[in-house]
């Protein structure tokens, strides 16, 4: 996502992005269809996590391919660094940008990550990321693994969407709000909207294992991509500081609950999450250092929320080990990070 | 103290300060005399702490004065912007550069805290703060209180000293070589330093209440101006953050014990220490934004520390309350701090 300090006051994210879809109708000219699309991702960004972790829990990756951009980037956009010769291997293209030029030869916003790139025609089709991950879940069904969960269940839908505005509008954005506030009188109402909303999902949290419902949904993989970065990121480097998440009880149980369901914790890549924040934004960090902290081990660690009512994929199963080639590198996880 | 980024590679503080003594004999010039010199310092300075905590602690009130900067200061030094008018009450000056300046017109280093000033002439007579404190304790003898704590036994000397030698290098002064380093290398080195040392200290204090001994000594005190900064500037500021200081047991649970101690935690102004770190380093924190958090009120809970040998003072008696003029404002302790 592009970023900035906000010159005064309260930072406020442009919201507004390509909003193609995908469908299974194709009533926007892009029908589902396997093999077709390439979804294009940093295991930095948390809204292109969402994608990431979505797509292994319902078993897309056969039918949607991958491609990650490396963890820092310019201001001409994020690249495919990490791969040989720098050109995604499929997209054969050193810059995201790229691909959104080929659609909109003058797109003049961000380019952003998560986005979904038409391999064909070469030209990104959506970075709706909000849209993205429901439309994964809901139009693409047909190619789901047996056993996916359904994280955007019609019965439970109007309660996730209510979640999931607060937790974006509180959390998820809360978090930037407070690290790109321009003031210091925007920095503290940032601060304590932010603590205002963790308090208020703890107490909800308390005594129910998910979100919503009984199973894991898209309201958790939402809110979990959030609190993956909260501690060696959020904490110190945006300024929420109150507490880390490991000193919030519940939310740390919950949050490590996730993090060691298959499709959650083996999607994260710490190294690139710790690196793309205190490297890109040099208005805030302008030394480019990068902590070692925090020890994350702890991630690993027993939880206890099996005692609460509900079971991570409910009737069906979960995924089975990622792709070697789309696993995290080792030593980029909770044991040997740095 | 004076600061900078190193510019590549390692921090290295400059550690050559005016090195006159205030002595029983006066062998310098400068003997020890009630109601003649006048002590300066900013409570947001740990190196100012000490001097702050040795006074209070032998009772040296009524023969020294003591006269307060504010937390920020810009290159031109500290100031006196928290007296009426700007001015010290009895230097007359809004600048302590001007008492250097009385001294040596052309001082070329930095104007650092604590300074001791010899009020007749209005001139400084030493920075060295780590004499300084070390001369409140065994000159200053005649004026201590009843009851004073030996800081500096000549029993103890040695012992404290190695363990004064180890703590400045690599913790006193590790917690900004990690801060300032100019490198990720040298960030990184720093990082290992501190966090071996902490675990040496750590160990140190399993079954030992105080550093040295079975009282308080001077090697707790300069220990404890750090602890007490750890939290709320050092971890993330300086990115000291493998932990919290309050996520290692032994030491917070010693930092508490110090900080329930009357001398050391009725010094420690929170609100001053994160305005001069946050603002003063704009190298670092560009923004100029003070965090909100962490929370500080656990600072005052239970302890432990009186299950093993030890009494902070020994023989002697806890200093009384202390003076109204000199009081931590309310609201930057630990309770209501922001």
């Amino acid at each position: 996502m592009a970023s900035y300090i906000a010159e005064a006051g309260e930072f406020t994210r442009d919201t507004k992005y390509i909003e193609t879809r995908i469908t299974a109708d194709g009533r926007d000219g892009y029908p589902v269809q396997p093999d077709r699309y390439r979804l294009i991702v940093a295991r930095a960004c948390p809204w292109a996590n969402r994608a990431i972790i979505v797509r292994r829990l319902l078993g897309l990756e056969s039918a949607l391919s991958i491609g990650f951009c490396g963890p820092t980037h310019d201001e001409r956009s994020w690249t495919f660094d990490l791969d040989t010769g720098g050109v995604d291997p499929v997209l054969q293209i050193p810059r995201l940008q790229d691909a959104y030029f080929k659609r909109f030869p003058d797109y003049p916003k961000g380019i952003t990550v998560p986005a979904i790139v038409d391999v064909p025609t070469g030209a990104v089709v959506t970075n709706d990321f909000a849209q993205m991950t429901l439309d994964l879940s809901t139009e693409w069904t047909p190619h789901h693994r047996d056993g996916a969960p359904q994280l955007y269940p019609d019965s439970l839908r109007d309660e996730i969407d209510d979640v999931n505005k607060r937790v974006y509008s509180e959390i998820n954005n809360g978090v930037y709000r407070s690290g790109f506030a321009g003031s210091q009188g925007a920095y503290d109402a940032a601060y304590d909207r932010l603590f205002t909303a963790l308090d208020w999902v703890s107490e909800r949290l308390e005594k129910q294992r998910y979100l919503v419902g009984e199973t894991i949904t898209e309201a958790d993989v939402r809110l979990f991509t959030t609190f993956a970065r909260f501690d060696p990121v959020y904490h110190g480097h945006f300024k929420c500081n109150r507490s880390k998440l490991s000193e919030m009880p519940v939310l740390w149980a919950y949050a490590r609950d996730l993090f060691q369901t298959p499709g959650f914790g083996d999607t994260v890549d710490f190294v690139q999450i710790k690196q793309h924040y205190y490297i890109v934004h040099a208005d805030i960090n302008p030394t480019g250092i990068v902590p070692k902290g925090p020890d994350l081990a702890d991630w690993l660690t027993p939880h206890g929320r099996e005692a609460l009512d509900g079971k991570p994929f409910g009737n069906g199963t979960p995924p089975g080990p990622t792709l070697d080639v789309e696993r995290v590198p080792a030593g980029h996880g909770p044991v040997g990070v740095r």
